[in-house]
């Protein structure tokens, strides 16, 4: 058997993936809360110049896609595939943002799991020898999905305390293999002169493995208590994860969920237990993470496919790079909920994956 | 360079990827229709057994993907991963249907196009070495399709002559490495003895590579045309794959396009004319293959998620294992359509992907 495959549900990756370029953009919202200082752009109209929300969205999804491979010090015709979606039907926002870029698209979807299934995809490419530069980039509008999941916004509907607020933002990763670094570091250091980027004393954070989850059903119904569908699905996928890889949630300096929020992240952790493993030390939530809950008012956190996407390509992963953590554990998580099944009475499943993101100190 | 990596946008696999199992499940209108003899599954209600069009269709699917995993000789435990999608939001069919399968689960969307997007990513995780054995399935249904993107099947609306009927079907590819292909081999011969299977006298059809294709928008309107829309994004990965592996049209016994139906091929044929290929020779598209026109009133042919799934599943991959064809390349084609931005008058852009099919003879 390949060495690649670990246990029952993960991936190793032999080869080194680095994170080459990311970007985080996100609404005015986001801006003003805690993590403001890790976003590339904030746009205090929310609308990107767009002329709709839809178009917003796609606008915002382009710009994060965009600035990332900048960043890199690529060009959008050096990226191989572009793994992108989105919470809205048809992956709307992605198709028309991915319409502008240069890049053969390969639309995912597995609602706010959607930043883990494409940096997972877009890693293993890499890791598989398909691509030597991949992206992955997610999306997600607050106004696009209350339109397309919950009332209009006009109606100034009351939300209940266990809902969570969709993210305004897009985030975006470019990942590459040693060819790839290098050409980055070369491409940077001729626009910039050498030793600028976060290249500069050899520390890189490479994406090492991950494990993909299966669909989890308990049979919540309550769409605007989307942690609690999603728990399952990200208590099974991380205790799976540790499991393969013989690990404990100490081996790891952060295990973050993509969008609990408070009742979904304490639900994981009483599941976890129950699995046998004591999470709390390690537990974060991108979507604890991206407001301030009591001067923010956005009740259970943030949630959407852009909450872990921006969580991740701000926060996360400058927390790697300046050495506070060595290793993390990233699991996006996913409410597999369309209007249609739930006008119908349908249950709510969820899905996640976990990431492995590991900092490398060295890399010459 | 990985010898992966092949010109601008494609990839070859250096390690054999074995179709290992396939099932072709569809409704009444296909089994009608010139491929009857092809399908696994024709069931005459529709239903499937489902309570509605959306239940019937998540039914349909996991009866298919169940189907190509039992012919397979193998159990859903096997299965490393699901690439699973289809048309409606949210990929409400194949989540559902995913559900009540035990297989870690990654959800695709390219529209009409993600047969093509399932099961490249489906064989590059084989290829890659992080699977032994993975599944790819696509469905549509034609109820379920009209709901979501034109109008209740009540109003009995005229269609256009340039539309075509999505196909009620879900097809489904069992994938994996010689590894897996032993171990199906093994397990067929348990329970039927030897030499039963379609492996019998060594000829199997493997997955040999592919292109990735772009979103292309020519700026087409008219949802009741999605041949017009899909053409472009066909012609160019098709055009970017012949000159990707330095080949002809003639280096393919056929080149099977998705639904682009009568008016798409058409305008398909004239674009790789203006890309320097005649194609009309070895061109064929699984939207004219799978209703009679003449008998069946399906206009411009058939489309959806399905109808290049159950076409590939059943029809294609009997015509290489009996050994009429050597060497195909199979075009699914999408267009990036959703309701949302039809109504807002948005032009609808198109994907497809280009994968290669090849008979081997004498695999002992």
């Amino acid at each position: 058997m390949s060495e690649k495959i670990v246990g029952a549900q993960s991936v190793c990756f032999t080869e080194d993936v680095y994170v080459l370029g990311r970007a985080a953009v996100v609404g005015k919202k986001e801006g003003e809360g805690p993590l403001r200082s890790f976003f590339d752009v904030i746009d205090d109209t929310d609308m990107f110049g767009g002329e709709n929300w839809n178009d917003a969205e796609s606008r915002m999804m382009q710009l994060a896609a965009a600035r990332a491979i900048k960043k890199a010090g690529l060009t959008p015709k050096q990226i191989r595939m572009l793994f992108a979606g989105d919470l809205l039907g048809q992956l709307l926002a992605s198709s028309f943002g991915a319409g502008e870029l240069p890049i053969p698209f390969l639309g995912v979807y597995g609602a706010c799991s959607t930043m883990g299934e494409s940096l997972l995809l877009a890693s293993m490419m890499v890791a598989g020898g398909f691509a030597d530069c991949t992206e992955a980039v997610t999306s997600s509008h607050f106004a696009s999905a209350e339109k397309e999941f919950r009332f209009p916004l006009g109606y100034g509907n009351q939300r209940p305390l266990a809902a969570t607020w969709t993210v305004t933002g897009s985030g975006a990763l470019v990942v590459g293999n040693r060819t790839a670094l290098e050409r980055c570091r070369a491409q940077r250091e001729e626009k910039t002169g050498p030793h600028a980027g976060s290249a500069k004393s050899g520390v890189e954070v490479v994406i090492a493995g991950g494990t993909v989850g299966r669909v989890t059903d308990f049979g919540v119904k309550d769409k605007a208590n989307m942690g609690a569908c999603m728990a399952p699905a990200a208590s099974k996928v991380v205790a799976t994860h540790l499991r393969d890889f013989h690990r404990t949630p100490e081996d790891y300096d952060k295990i973050i969920t993509g969008d609990l929020g408070a009742v979904g992240a304490k639900i994981f952790a009483d599941l976890m237990g129950q699995e046998g493993y004591r999470v709390e030390p390690v537990q974060d939530d991108c979507g604890l993470l991206i407001y301030d809950n009591e001067l923010q008012d956005t009740h259970s956190g943030g949630s959407g496919c852009g909450c872990s996407a921006v969580t991740l390509a701000g926060y996360l992963l400058d927390k790697l790079y300046e050495g506070e953590w060595k290793r993390i554990l990233f699991v996006p998580t996913g409410a597999l909920l369309s209007p249609v099944s739930a006008n119908e009475g349908s249950s709510i499943p969820g899905v996640a994956h976990a990431i492995i993101l590991e900092r490398r100190e060295g890399v010459a």
